[in-house]
């Protein structure tokens, strides 16, 4: 390709810098470069393959020119600037809940949908992390043998919440570890040493939003109406999300089979092997851009079930990796 | 009553210790007490409402003269000297594996099966943490609408491997912090900031034995072919097990059924109040005798599924407590 302009705007969050990197590993032409952030954050200057970047405030730009944006600062930011991209002409690809449902939005993860951005109306939406690493793992066994329902457990890290949320932990764990009161911050409760089944917003359903999300997405990027039964823990961990997975198949299937499926699969890394202690864990798995999978095994307890134990970086696998694949996997396959 | 002499086998531990506090608020009249350890701790002194108790070897020592000791050494401890303090008379509470699933040993939890204990030779077993505190929620929903199955996935603590390990988390999560590398120890992997998906030895079944024990024990102590599905995972937190349980009932039931089942039960303590951000959480429940159940929620995959998130202290709740409450609601209700 002859490059293209690429604007990120949220690009000094968390998340934004990842697609910064992720961009320099993926992405070998790129002809300009813009970078947006907040009022806050406009003027600070960002390094990218030896230039530097003045960072822009997204509310005073013009869009005008870019090819590829990405988004990822915040739901609302994404509600009010999101359209002003696709009409300056840019495809957007969005890393928010802002579009996720929208009928007209394809949400995709590369390896289960790609089929589904043939159908953009110039803005693409990211799945939320939580999911994109449950639908990697998942979507190859579901194309052999489709899943009818799914019990997930989370254990999030805090990167998913930003920056600050790493710097609470860290603060909060040095107080506890001391013998001092935790600094309040970010959570409604410490999340040093400690555990918080509360990810996001409480709906009418009973579920906080980001279980409603794994629910939604899930069926969306699937194009299947599979039953997901989750709930969503953050825990005391920097980088990587976790998930503990029951799932149940329509048809029955023998363990090698779902382990063939597994090894073959695109981006998913085997990581199992129990009785030397080999399986995933986020310290391990942290800036890694594959999802990671073990204690693959039959759960005897329903028909076709099994377990297995699912874990990704967060940052870039489940957000910045899957955003610029899905430009990368439009681009090689003629979709862009 | 008149006071019983009473022994502590393996007082020294995290759990003996905690039996001895457990002990001093529970059990107003206690004749003599005398307390055992390994030949390493043999000789150190403990106080215990005053007055100072010199520790004992165990394997020296006789146990003539007791009425109830509590094992809480380990496995082999207890195979070897369990049946010994039997043999001199005593009625032994093993807090162990050794004897949990012999067909002649009643295993108790005593909100759910005191009755069990009519049967004992001598020697009665305490479940394992994650099951006890798993069964005092359960078992009273279990009694009116039988349980079909269970999908668990647990948090456990660092407490439940011992002191040692609690000493591990502090030092390598201060490590971590100060941007070092973690000091190996006690687990396979790091803890710190991290996520072990194994809890004990493999078993050929694929389970680690943590999960075999929920999956056995669960079974003997509600009488009953339950199946239960377990994920076991070791978290960075001090104290405190936690628990994302998902359940099938027989017949349909209403959350408010269930809810109010719970309200009403024994040593349960709802936390339910996820809109404002009210949920049991470890260190919150830390030092509590009770079992907190939170996140209570229909589960719409299946005919009459509900979602739980339960939380005790594990040294307590989960051992000591369990064990001691064994030893009093007997006395309690004539069955010693």
């Amino acid at each position: 390709m002859n490059g293209h302009n690429i604007g990120i705007v949220g690009a000094t969050g968390a998340v934004g810098l990842k697609i910064l990197k992720v961009l320099d590993e993926r992405v070998k032409d790129i002809q300009n470069l813009r970078l947006f952030a907040s009022e806050r954050s406009a003027g600070q200057q960002l390094e990218f393959r030896g230039k530097r970047y003045q960072v822009e405030d997204t509310a005073n730009s013009d869009f005008t020119g870019l090819d590829v944006v990405f988004f990822s600062a915040g739901t609302e930011v994404s509600l009010k600037y999101c359209p002003i991209a696709v009409k300056a002409g840019a495809l957007v690809i969005d890393n928010t809940n802002a579009h996720r449902m929208n009928p007209d939005v394809p949400l995709v993860v590369p390896e289960a949908n790609l089929h589904a951005v043939k159908n953009h109306k110039g803005l693409i939406a990211n799945p939320n992390c939580s999911t994109i690493q449950m639908i990697v793992a998942l979507a190859p066994i579901h194309r052999v043998n489709p899943i009818r329902r799914i019990v997930v457990s989370t254990y999030q890290s805090v990167s998913g919440t930003g920056l600050e949320a790493i710097d609470i932990l860290k603060k909060q764990s040095e107080a506890i570890l001391a013998g001092k009161e935790p600094p309040e911050g970010v959570y409604p409760h410490p999340i040093a040493f400690n555990l918080i089944p509360q990810i996001d917003i409480l709906l009418e359903s009973g579920l906080y939003r980001e279980e409603d999300k794994m629910v939604k997405e899930t069926c969306k990027i699937l194009e299947s109406d599979i039953k997901v039964c989750p709930t969503t823990v953050r825990v005391p961990v920097m980088f990587c999300h976790s998930e503990s997975v029951n799932i149940e198949l329509s048809e029955p299937m023998t363990l090698a089979q779902v382990k063939s499926i597994l090894a073959e699969a695109e981006d998913i890394v085997m990581v199992d092997d129990p009785a030397r202690s080999v399986y995933p864990t986020p310290l391990a798995c942290q800036d890694r851009d594959e999802v990671f999978v073990g204690r693959l095994r039959v759960d005897p307890t329903v028909p076709s079930g099994f377990n297995m134990w699912i874990v990704a970086d967060n940052l870039r696998r489940g957000a910045a990796t899957n955003a610029v694949k899905i430009y990368t996997e439009m681009v090689r396959n003629g979709l862009f």
